[in-house]
């Protein structure tokens, strides 16, 4: 298999993204090959400071590069050359499997929708992050790809997690949770209030019922589902409380000397390390990192690029949304 | 002053409802009163267990007791001699100058809007809770009474926060924040990129823009609006992280001689040893516990209360909210 990586895409690009890169390429299977994406001079560059590069990672020639003013929609047409448009249309032309990037996050996810398309069925493809608890990691979805959202769309998020959970994951009989503010069928808003009775009745989702925010890294779930907005705020509100403490603790503590009880602190928090969501409900695989990513989050996000590949996750995912096999 | 308090709230009552007004007595000026509201001889054995209990500390007869399973909404009919209706009451009636409840906050919500009534100029009260950050505390609301929200509640809720901030916690011109997922003006969902606009226009709101999850603690202003859906779903989140984590580092490290790194991770995150969030645009002082409370947390929202009588906090709510002072 073969994964196109946007070598142009975290802050300190392309220093992560090829170390990252290399170091997945020595661990990972031998069937796997990375494509860098993006200025080939300025790549070729960062590989020279490696010595064994591996002969499996290529490089991909993207003269351009997508910015934090580019609007995320006018990508597609106004940087045709960037290494995001470049690097997703390796796949849509069947010269890539997978798709990675750390660029800005809207922009990967409209020229993902623009060059993979939704699957049949999926009105709103979402992202799924996977995050730590105090049992097993659950995925949080949708973690931004959608602001407003109706019960229907809640609904195939539910699908959409369940089989990456089951499919990629290996997660048997995943079980699905509603955010909500009680834990009562009737509470919370009026998105959630109805989205509850759907779910419930929902053929092919193992749903657990309402969950409240104290109850996120119960560890009691595999998949929990919430509109865009929330999820965000989410996300970003765990990862800077995450983030600071683990910086506190990093420099007050040798972590190597850490007892079992402050190693749980540090892995509930360090999640920042591992990198890398799936665009779930699209007609490929599309793996988003955060722009600050370091080489160990590229070579997750790398590794869940891989993952998606090996499980037939678009194929998965297109059977039980719509019930259509894709040929 | 006299403050009612809700003797039968917390999980564990009255212990900690005891407990709490004794040491507040001792602490506080000689003008404050608390009245113990709810079983006479339930909260008489409890006092029976205390030395030197302060004068100032009187008892007032409520036989019945709001339970979980009653619905909230209906607590003021069904319910007419528990803790919380009679409490609510004596102020009602000028017997009291606040109170205060560990009870089902869906109950004392609903019943005090019922007794205080919203002010005037407010549709939706809404419940402001003082979080830490890495700067000075900020209040986070609606943090759980409205969960489906137009803009001009939100801007209502700028101004009732705006107004506690610095009328009653002396905080001068205070920063409002409008939580979302972005930083750029036409971000977020429709509730959040409209209300933009009108946060922008309103005078005597301090609009300092949009925050995203990461700047939630970074203690760059105020007061952050948003509905009580995500306000929820975010407090109680942030409250399980942080408790997880405290309880683990307490037991794994000596607070009082933890340096300054690791005491400010305990300070940030045992923000529930304080208590106590004022429900903001009711006509009286109905100050909101979590039901674990303990006697420090009791105690701390009895100061709540205390400071927002003093304060004069519904007067120059009612006043900023809709320009009308009340008599």
């Amino acid at each position: 298999m073969r994964i196109a990586l946007d070598a142009m895409g975290t802050d300190q690009a392309p220093g992560p993204e090829v170390a990252g890169a290399i170091e997945a390429l020595r661990e990972f299977e031998a069937d796997v090959e990375v494509v860098l994406v993006g200025d080939e001079p300025t790549i070729r560059a960062e590989l020279a400071k490696h010595a064994d590069v591996p002969e499996r990672l290529l490089v991909h020639h993207a003269p351009d590069r997508v910015t934090a003013d580019d609007a995320p929609a006018s990508v597609i047409r106004r940087k045709p050359d960037s290494s995001v448009v470049v690097g997703l249309k390796l796949q849509k032309n069947g010269e890539a499997d997978a798709f990675v990037s750390a660029g800005s996050t809207g922009a990967v996810m409209a020229t993902s929708l623009f060059t993979l398309r939704p699957l049949p069925g999926v009105d709103r493809p979402a992202v799924g992050t996977l995050l730590p608890s105090v049992g097993e990691p659950f995925l949080l979805l949708d973690s931004g790809a959608n602001v407003d959202c109706k019960p229907h769309h809640l609904i195939q998020f539910a699908h959409l997690g369940s089989t990456y959970m089951q499919n990629t994951l290996g997660r048997a009989n995943p079980r699905v949770a509603l955010l909500n503010i009680g834990e009562e069928p009737g509470k919370g808003n009026e998105l959630v209030a109805e989205t509850y009775g759907l779910l419930a009745g929902e053929p092919g989702i193992n749903f657990v019922g309402n969950i409240e925010g104290r109850d996120i890294i119960g560890g009691e779930y595999d998949v929990v589902v919430c509109d865009g907005f929330v999820g965000n705020v989410l996300l970003k509100f765990y990862e800077s409380v995450a983030g600071l403490i683990v910086r506190r603790l990093h420099k007050e503590l040798d972590r190597s000397q850490a007892s079992e009880g402050l190693e749980f602190v540090f892995r509930v928090l360090d999640y920042a390390e591992t990198g890398g969501a799936p665009l779930l409900g699209v007609g490929g695989v599309s793996i988003i990192c955060h722009g600050e990513s370091t080489p160990a989050a590229i070579k997750s996000a790398l590794a869940v690029a891989a993952q998606a590949v090996r499980s037939d996750m678009v194929k998965q995912s297109a059977k039980d949304v719509q019930g259509i096999e894709l040929s």
